[in-house]
């Protein structure tokens, strides 16, 4: 360990550590996934700091593995080959809001609800929302999105720069300020999603909103998740400019109601929101309240008091927690496929048949504007069988998903656990991103084993 | 010409050709760039020919230009290291309109008019807008945008899936149907803006939108070009969702009005439009006058029937021509510089200043939505002095831009022009920049000199 000899002359005593709790912090993230140790883990504070750090990973070839939250759910922040664990968490200031041309500029690990309660302040809202209070770092670095993003889009859409450190401790910008660029490569896109595998985010600029003048939420119940998603794709179509289109399956259904204490219907549910002006949306919500009566609406449920919109994304968000919580000792498994929206509704149907004929208990839920749905599938890792189970659906699903023209993974990644399909999801293309990252980080410094095998 | 005698192995005679004429259709674009012929045309129908095309490249060592409809600005479309023009006029077919994924599949060769026609049918429509009737694959190539990327963004943003042939005649994949992923590297970004410098196109999978329920325009004149910027920004503060924004100063009003046989009041004006549903725009438009009001606006008149619209935008869209018509012998040069939205009043302020002061006839109008702004220059290209005033004048305002955090150049691209600004505006990642083109295209074939200096 000659780079933690090297690292404590850099770093004071309190931001360099191999303090058994703080490497067990480390070693996981909020997956299935098996626990690893980093050697060290470091507390940068500044670019220069976080420069330095690859400078002496470079020194002695040690992996460099960056660390938001750990809320990641592919292993990402897992140090399979150890090394230094780079913890952004004093990194966390919201550094300056450009308020008149719709931009922030933050640390990479400020928390996404941190940031909000920031912009608040200027009447602005950043609208990508995974759930998790995830970093806005980590968020960058796997491409996150979530329930808005059939309306506002992927974090790369919003990231108009960023500054990096790359494999050889260069420091870099990736953008500007301009709302648009035609010059040279864009760089903000292949950092973005990169998983920490061709460099350290220090800063990251990223567009905000307005928030809208008026939010309208409702809950739409369905006879099957075939009718409620065939209701979505239909308004979709029309064009209606949906902010949120949420499936809730049955199952997950009754987790929400034993958690939260609601008494929701147990029945496929879609959770909706719009954002507009009020009579645009009274419009809107008026032409979709038609369309979905043509799909067997069963309910159509509007939330108009602000308590109630809250309570209702709230069981939305705190799904995987019900399941956590309601299935004591159970790791959670989530799938994370996109099919083209008209491939949907075939895609849960034959995903719900499967988890029947494999006998397993699981949640499919969704977020349908995107054609993106996880299965949540509570799994004993002691039992190699009940693994292999979800495995065995995990690799179903994904083989469903490409066949159509899909993606093994819609927002969180490829981490550990999606590498084995990349080469069958991209081809030839996948010897290129191998080629980028071999010319870009020729040592495997940086989260090695993550997206292509450790080389 | 080794390299002709092997490809007229494989091409029918008339795809593949040496004609004087044809020779120098590809030998300019429609800046103000010099000239320079390629040694050979060819005419390629499908991928494999393409990739073809490349490994015959690859043995000879001969540089491949892709060529669209040659609309480019900044000389991309010009072989000046001579080598194989690959004009793709006939890979022109819309290949599958996916209407129920709002997706579309087009060969490179297909223009914007074309895809609209098509889209048409399907009530669906392509937002992206460049002015010029561009192809497809050059609009990918420079990143294109236009009038209406405000709301529906660039070509990056609409880019599902772009097959590439890369340097050495592989023929892949960049991306797939789905709305969304976060599967490795982010190709599809970075083959979009890549200007034939990183492969060649030969299919395009956009994203399409539903033609709007209602579209409003409006035209709004303006004491000063400040107050015109200045009412758009805060229009955008207040997050109402316009689809195209467009200032017009009094200068290039003149000409539209010499040009068009309109009458439209000689003042700073800008041109708006909006998209939505009829009770949305109603309540939108009537907030956008209150707030153009607080900024002096002068007249607000709406354009109701489609034949007043139609004439506005032709109007807006037909100003370069109306330059060029109007100032025969003189060749266009277009300034192409983004700034952040707060920073546009002052930089179009600051352009003003600097065309009184070298005493040139310039227009000014730009996307004020994106902070994206362009001059109009009509030169004597055999008159020195001209071009250098000229010269000068567009380093003064990229320099002006980067200083404020923007970019030189918004969507027309590098190309010849602006490569001597790259450093200047990336620094370090222009280096990464160079150090992948050169990784995926190590004898410098695809596109010589344009972004990077050959090498």
């Amino acid at each position: 360990m000659e780079f933690f000899k090297e690292l404590q002359q850099i770093f004071p005593k309190d931001r360099v550590t191999t303090n058994e709790t703080i490497l067990e912090h480390h070693s996981v993230d909020e997956s299935h996934h098996t626990a690893s140790r980093p050697d060290v883990v470091v507390f940068p504070i500044n670019r220069e700091e976080v420069s330095e750090i690859m400078k002496i990973a470079n020194k002695y070839v040690a992996p460099v593995i960056p660390f938001g939250l750990g809320s990641s759910l592919e292993g990402h922040v897992i140090p399979y080959h150890s090394g230094i664990s780079v913890d952004f968490s004093l990194m966390n200031q919201v550094i300056e809001v450009h308020e008149k041309d719709l931009l922030v500029k933050v640390q990479p690990g400020v928390t996404r609800t941190q940031l909000n309660k920031e912009l608040k302040k200027y009447g602005l809202f950043f609208p990508v929302d995974p759930g998790a209070d995830a970093t806005i770092g980590g968020m960058a670095a796997t491409n996150a999105s979530g329930t808005t993003s059939v309306r506002y889009g992927t974090m790369k859409d919003q990231v108009r720069d960023l500054e990096v450190v790359t494999a050889d401790g260069t420091i870099l910008h990736t953008g500007n300020l301009a709302a648009k660029s035609s010059s040279g490569y864009n760089l903000n896109s292949l950092f973005v999603g990169s998983e920490g595998t061709l460099g350290l985010f220090t800063e990251i600029t990223l567009k905000v909103y307005g928030i809208p003048e008026c939010t309208m939420a409702a809950r739409a119940v369905f006879p099957s998740t075939e009718d409620a998603v065939n209701a979505v794709v239909s308004v979709l179509q029309a064009g209606i400019p949906i902010a949120r289109s949420e499936l809730v399956d049955a199952r997950s259904i009754e987790q929400v109601n034993q958690y939260n204490g609601t008494s929701y219907k147990i029945a496929p549910t879609i959770f909706l929101e719009f954002h507009g002006n009020e009579a645009g949306l009274n419009q809107d919500v008026g032409f979709t309240k038609e369309l979905f009566s043509d799909h067997d609406c069963q309910e159509f449920i509007f939330e108009t008091d602000s308590k109630a919109v809250h309570q209702l994304w709230e069981a939305r968000h705190n799904l995987a927690y019900a399941f956590i919580h309601g299935t004591p000792g159970k790791k959670m498994m989530t799938t994370d496929v996109v099919v083209p929206i008209s491939e949907l509704a075939g895609a849960i149907h034959d995903a719900r048949l499967k988890l029947n004929e494999l006998g397993i208990d699981g949640a499919l839920l969704g977020h349908v504007g995107d054609g993106n749905y996880h299965a949540i599938l509570m799994i004993d890792k002691n039992n190699p069988s009940e693994v292999e189970i979800a495995d065995h659906f995990n690799k179903h699903i994904v083989e469903y998903a490409l066949a159509c023209g899909g993606t093994c993974t819609g927002e969180h990644g490829v981490g550990i656990g999606k590498k084995k399909y990349q080469k069958l999801e991209h081809g030839e293309a996948f010897d290129l991103m191998l080629l980028i990252k071999k010319t870009m980080d020729p040592k495997c410094l940086l989260n090695p084993d993550k997206i292509f095998d450790k080389y």
